[in-house]
């Protein structure tokens, strides 16, 4: 009987012990955990501490309600969960692992025929002053989310601080702005979910979130906190911020320690060094979920990429090869999502910042639109794509909005898997019908849109060169809406503004000039480009359109009162 | 200046129009419409009907509120629209076509140097008797909408018979029940979505129509209208049944008597025949939209597949190549979605029925689930995944649910476009947060599944044939749900039955008997598949598990009152 040990119980480590059981009825299984709670969903928390779920519970039931405790795990999948229990050591030549029984401290020694790491990664503590005042959390353990909100509930915090504008960082921001305290987010680098936007999509999504009453302080450094025994404040390189509740979310680590102990090979990034069938450099030891590193499969490169989708992969892709399998695991796109109140913002694949540091040449473009027919009610989303120049293969791609935007995100992802070009993502027959899409999908104009650019037909530019265009107050920034939507909201701060809306543009022609440079816009800026065409035959030479339009201007709007 | 004439003023001859504008801001560009309106989208027409739609001219404007009329492309695009303009004949030698003005009777002739023939598609009207008697209506054209809406807003329906379940069919009987008619849906053949879903996925919308009220009767068909002036009643081979009512949703076929009276080649399908370029046999003369016949990438067979959003992809393909291009029109997968109330069902690439015919080694899978976390207030949806045996590469998709159905259909129909496997399905680094999915799609549990199949891991069956060894009364149906979901709901008419919750499984195991065939399932027979494998480690050789559990059950089922 094969002896299956399993270091770690949540994500990677219970998926390869379930997977590993559905493959061998026979072996013996046992999974060891240092916590007391097992099979928890941590991506769940934020929306368990801004009260969308009641019940911390809930994290760790199956969708029929059963709690996923060690007793589930051995009546319905014969798996022996050691909860309490953490591994101390790893003897490779004996195959065997030290256990040390966190209850009572007594130590053992467990036996393996295969053993799998799955031991997650620790939220990245900073070591600055004050770090351990009371009411300084990360969010890492059900333990931390009971925490806060139990503060919350008590009625303890008003005003929060979140160190981090990533992730974690920004779901905490709209939980803790849901459960109404004042929120200030506090990040380091100057844009917010720094590690996967570009900063035109970041702008799109702190614009947003500053109206959701969420406090961005970016380019901003935390020094120190301040206070007694609980926190009171935080003090920044700029400025001293009082705080009741501060929430630590600059990233996490992954733990290696036992690995490296045990003389396992730790790649560049930090994390486990695996091969494609998940195995360490001992061909006994699996490892998988957060304290490995994985091949992004654009870049070709090693990644830390803890995620929680990519943790359940690796389980099941272990649990095959424990059981004499050979399942390869691919790699990853670094995928993201993540919801801001009701704004979805994704990326997959590379952004803009990673593709000009892989050397590629490549060419952007970014496109805004409704998600479905105006009349079914639709959102906006703005799509950035980015593509090589040459071969036209799509390296990346984000999208924002309050419109269907996972659904983008995801069929974007299926085409980078299979190293698709931007002619493929219009070929790809989307679905079609009032309720769900435009005849011509979002994607599919973010795609034309790149082949008019290469073509020469549509000269885009980012809002980000638009904005620098705006402050020299030479470009004449050209607004070819109706006097109705501009009387609704403008671009602010323009000393150089002109409106005809596009229909007029053929009538009014001789109010333009032709030796100026000329930025269209409109709303999403379908009609800027129109009114580029058009001006462009009429002998205008220095033509830009200012891509996404209003809707994805990231800085200051005019509004009617 | 490149004359360029059109001939129809809808989908893909207008956006043939404003492509070529695009292409060359010099061209003459003219289109010919029979019809008084123009530009409208009539795929938002149920919607309009059921009420969702308050203004029937919203189907006629752009997302900023412009009415897309023969005014707008003028200014706007630089487009003569002639409207009540029926374009007669083609003379290809000279390259005119003679036009007739309906309002005035008088006939013209325009030249041409490139023509467009996007004709459309008419309803098909079936030659029964009383076929003309009064609200009787086709869905066609928004003046049917008006009509139908009109007569509901003056209280003149009650009773509605909708003739066919397809799309049209079943998005008007949502349409009307939402407006409060009692609406009966007959179909000849024995399915609603005959012509797109394999049977136990229609089942599966069947079930649910009739539970909002949806009274279908399939295999049965129309011999008569019955009324004075006006219908009063439908007569079928089977009953009489009054109506006030009817609407025809039998299909279409595309119009393509002028390119006949041509010479033009007209395909096997009865459209239109184009190249990959959109080229009629003609060199001079494109065609696209209803009227020309596509190609299925899947089976490479000619088909005849009338939607908006190939109709607007063909009018783009065919803009850039009237002004020099060579853009190239790849095909369509016969993707379709439709709502029915909250229900989703989409479809794309080949049905099982297809791979059947096309002589394919296939396999299938149907499984349900979650479409996001249980406590994110997750939907089910129930996807059937047909792949080749041997290529392992995906054939079809189709899915039913309350949940996201429409994100994956988008990414099983770019996963058909790239020629890809079950496996990249599985590879896809899909997003994955808590608000818009499980860390395991349920796309690529459905490429797992048909993975456990091949491997011999999962010995599932469809609905259908459970239904059929139910009947016989000798296969023991396991239900493996706990006491609590089993109190709820149950498989009606099953005389073999055994509750066995899956935790208890293990210590009951005498309870069954190893030499009977098991068919085991659960809520969604995630559970049904662990029982079997448990019951063949411990040695039964006969288990089979029902695909899709009881959230796909199509027949009958027994519910607490
Ligand atoms: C707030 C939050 C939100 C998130 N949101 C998302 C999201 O939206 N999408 C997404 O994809 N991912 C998300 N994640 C990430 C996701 O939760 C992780 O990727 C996933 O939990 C990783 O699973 P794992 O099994 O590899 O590691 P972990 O979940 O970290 O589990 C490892 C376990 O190993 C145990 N352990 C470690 N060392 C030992 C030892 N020596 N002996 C015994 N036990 C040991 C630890 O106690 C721990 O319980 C989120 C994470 C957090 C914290
Ligand atoms: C109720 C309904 C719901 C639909 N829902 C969907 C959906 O959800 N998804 C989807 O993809 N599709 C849907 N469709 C189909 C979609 O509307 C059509 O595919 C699309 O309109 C086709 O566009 P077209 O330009 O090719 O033809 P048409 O829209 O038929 O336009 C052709 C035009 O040509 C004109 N014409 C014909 N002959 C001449 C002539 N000799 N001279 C001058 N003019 C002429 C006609 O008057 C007509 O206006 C739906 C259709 C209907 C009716
Ligand atoms: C749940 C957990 C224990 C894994 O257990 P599991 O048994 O593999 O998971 P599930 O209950 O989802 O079952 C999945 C199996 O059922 C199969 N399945 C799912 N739905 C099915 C259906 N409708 N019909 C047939 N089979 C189905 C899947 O294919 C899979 O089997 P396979 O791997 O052999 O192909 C582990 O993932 C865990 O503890 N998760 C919680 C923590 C977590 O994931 N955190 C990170 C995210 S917040
Ligand atoms: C609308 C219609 C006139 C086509 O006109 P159109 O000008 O091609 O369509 P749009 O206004 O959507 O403009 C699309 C153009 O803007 C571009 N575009 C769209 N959004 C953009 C953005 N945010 N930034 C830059 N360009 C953008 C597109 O790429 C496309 O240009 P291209 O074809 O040169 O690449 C025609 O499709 C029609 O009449 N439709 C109504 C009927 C119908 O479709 N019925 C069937 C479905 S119900
Ligand atoms: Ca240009
Ligand atoms: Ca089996």
């Amino acid at each position: 009987m094969k002896k299956i040990l399993v270091i770690g119980g949540v994500a990677a480590g219970l998926k390869a012990a379930a997977k590993a059981r559905r493959c061998d009825s026979q072996a013996s299984i046992t999974v060891l955990e240092r916590g007391k709670i097992i099979s928890y969903g941590a991506c769940g928390m934020p929306y368990y501490v801004g009260g969308d779920v009641n019940d911390i519970d809930d994290l760790m039931k199956t969708p029929v309600g059963v709690l996923r405790s060690p007793g589930y795990f051995k009546n319905a999948k014969d798996i022996t969960v050691l909860t309490q229990t953490e591994a101390m050591a790893i003897d490779r030549d004996s195959k065997v692992v030290t256990v040390k029984n966190l209850a009572t401290g007594e130590d053992d020694t467990l036996p393996y025929d295969k053993l799998v790491i799955a031991t997650g990664a620790s939220a990245i503590k900073p070591s600055l002053p004050g770090v351990e005042l009371g009411n300084i959390y990360s969010l890492w353990h059900p333990d931390d989310a009971k925490a806060i909100r139990q503060g919350i509930e008590a009625g303890k915090f008003n005003r929060a601080i979140i160190i981090g504008a990533g992730l974690v960082g920004m779901e905490m921001a709209e939980a803790l702005t849901k459960q109404q305290l004042q929120v200030t987010v506090v990040e380091m680098k100057d844009q917010v979910f720094p590690a996967f936007l570009d900063p035109e999509i970041a702008g799109v999504v702190s614009k947003y979130a500053a109206e959701k009453g969420i406090n961005l302080l970016a380019a901003e450094k935390v020094e120190a906190f301040i206070g007694e025994t609980e926190v009171t404040a935080v003090k920044t390189d700029k400025r001293t911020i009082p705080a009741d509740l501060v929430v630590l979310a600059i990233g996490a680590r992954p733990n290696v320690e036992l690995a490296r102990a045990a003389g396992l090979t730790i790649g560049t990034t930090g994390a486990i060094s695996v091969d494609d069938e998940m195995r360490t450099s001992d061909p006994d030891i699996y490892a998988g979920g957060d304290c490995v590193e994985n091949i992004n499969i654009m870049s070709g490169q090693k990644v830390f990429a803890p995620m929680g989708s990519t943790a359940n992969k690796h389980g099941r892709v272990i649990g095959e090869n424990l059981c004499g399998g050979h399942v390869k695991f691919k790699g990853v796109l670094n995928t993201v999502i993540a919801k801001v109140h009701s704004l979805t913002v994704g990326k997959t694949g590379l952004s803009e910042r990673d593709a000009k540091q892989l050397g590629y040449d490549y060419i952007t473009v970014m496109v805004a639109g409704p998600d479905k027919p105006h009349y079914m009610g639709a959102k906006s989303i703005t799509i950035k794509l980015i593509a090589d120049a040459n071969t036209r293969k799509v390296l990346g791609m984000q999208a924002v909005g309050e419109g269907e935007v996972a659904k983008r995100v995801d069929v974007a992802a299926a085409v980078l898997t299979m190293g698709g070009t931007i002619d493929d993502l219009f070929d790809i027959d989307l679905s079609y019908a009032p309720p769900y899409n435009s005849p011509i999908d979002n994607l599919a104009v973010a795609a034309n849109a790149v082949m008019n650019k290469l073509a020469g037909k549509f000269n885009g530019i980012s809002p980000i060169t638009a904005k620098e265009k705006m402050q020299t107050g030479k470009a004449v920034f050209l607004d070819v809406r109706t006097p109705d939507e501009c009387k609704q909201i403008r671009l602010a701060d323009c000393p150089n503004i002109k409106y005809i809306p596009l229909g007029q543009l053929r009538s009014r022609l001789a109010e333009l000039n032709k030796a100026d440079e000329i930025v269209a816009f409109c709303k999403i800026s379908l009609r800027g480009y129109e009114a580029e065409g058009f001006l462009e035959g009429a002998g205008f030479e220095n033509v830009k359109v200012l891509e996404g339009g209003i809707v994805s201007w990231p800085f200051a709007c005019e509004k009617e009162e």
